[in-house]
């Protein structure tokens, strides 16, 4: 256990992300933190000197993290195979596995909640999950053009949007599988974004 | 103008509801409503006994709204054509056409900001919300058995998810919508989730 109070800082960031998750942030008072973290006040304001520094704090890990998925799961792909399309369809493989793993539903995207609070929030952390979304954006939209290149599409399609689709499927399957409690959504929904990949890039199909 | 206060209620409604979509529900005040309605405390408690009733009201009207849109373009739909695929096609390219008109970003959906902040509301506003999901899910799964069996799809799908599917594409494109603050994103995603109906029911991909 560390002694430089890094263990304390964390438990109080994992009890104030999971409080906003089930209340939204403008409900999460730092006296709940406390209780649910079991840490002082004195101890909580030593790690942030306000509430908007502890929200700036959250949104930060989870995008870092967030984005070391994202360019975990691209590099494990392209280890995998050395074909554009199949590194595409394991990529997004990839997380459909982690997500069929889930016995819980998965408790939301921090982005998700800050953007229906979003005038609670000052620029700096609008940026921080513009940003994100648009390295996903970004890093998918090259490996899609490189597929394109190689396999031309069925339809003609946006590219761009065709790589912000896995975005709007992970909120939105968060969304419908904490509403229907049921934690297999976010695998089904990845597997129909795979599905239609397959459809629209992979030359085979019709032998199938 | 109605003199039995029904304006009154209706400009409640709204307010409160544009506030709830920006700052959530936590956060909105009803000093807040009544400066943006121009309602005085007396009239919000005339319709509201508490903000808890407030919230109700709105979920119920934003439920009735939504699944009039459901049913007004799944009928739309069997009237313009009498094949089952060209209804579902032309049942997805109606949401289309109106998210395409938009020249804002849609403020977000009711139903998403109350499930980032789902503390705050009892068990009767959940219903609301899980019930006019599963509705969407019935009527659209019963349309794609109906075109199942006349046209077995490509891949080996699950109908149920694929259903919910377009919930999960207005869910999410909502979500990368307001944070990009860019109105087209919706359009954009349900003209994905089309061309992927498309590519799995169609029988005539080859010709094109």
């Amino acid at each position: 256990m560390p002694r430089d109070g890094s263990s304390t800082r964390l438990r109080i960031m994992d009890a104030a992300e999971a409080l906003i998750l089930e209340k939204g942030f403008a409900a999460t008072s730092v006296d709940r933190i406390l209780e649910r973290a079991q840490v002082t006040k004195g101890s909580f304001f030593y790690h942030f000197d306000t509430k908007q520094a502890l929200a700036e704090a959250l949104v930060d890990r989870y995008s870092e993290l967030d984005l070391s998925h994202l360019h975990g799961n691209l590099e494990r792909a392209r280890t995998l195979s050395r074909d554009p399309l199949q590194q595409l369809l394991i990529f997004v493989s990839l997380f459909e596995e982690s997500a069929r793993a889930l016995t819980e539903p998965y408790p939301g995207c921090l982005f998700a909640s800050y953007c229906y609070e979003s005038d609670l929030f000052d620029a700096r952390i609008h940026e921080v999950i513009v940003r994100n979304m648009q390295t996903w954006r970004t890093e998918i939209s090259q490996l899609l053009s490189v597929v394109a290149k190689r396999y031309p599409p069925r339809l003609d399609v946006d590219l761009g949007s065709l790589a912000d689709a896995i975005t709007v499927v992970f909120e939105g399957a968060f969304i419908v599988s904490k509403t229907h409690r049921d934690p297999q959504v976010v695998a089904q929904q990845l597997r129909h974004y795979r599905n239609y990949l397959d459809l629209l890039f992979s030359p085979d199909l019709e032998a199938r």
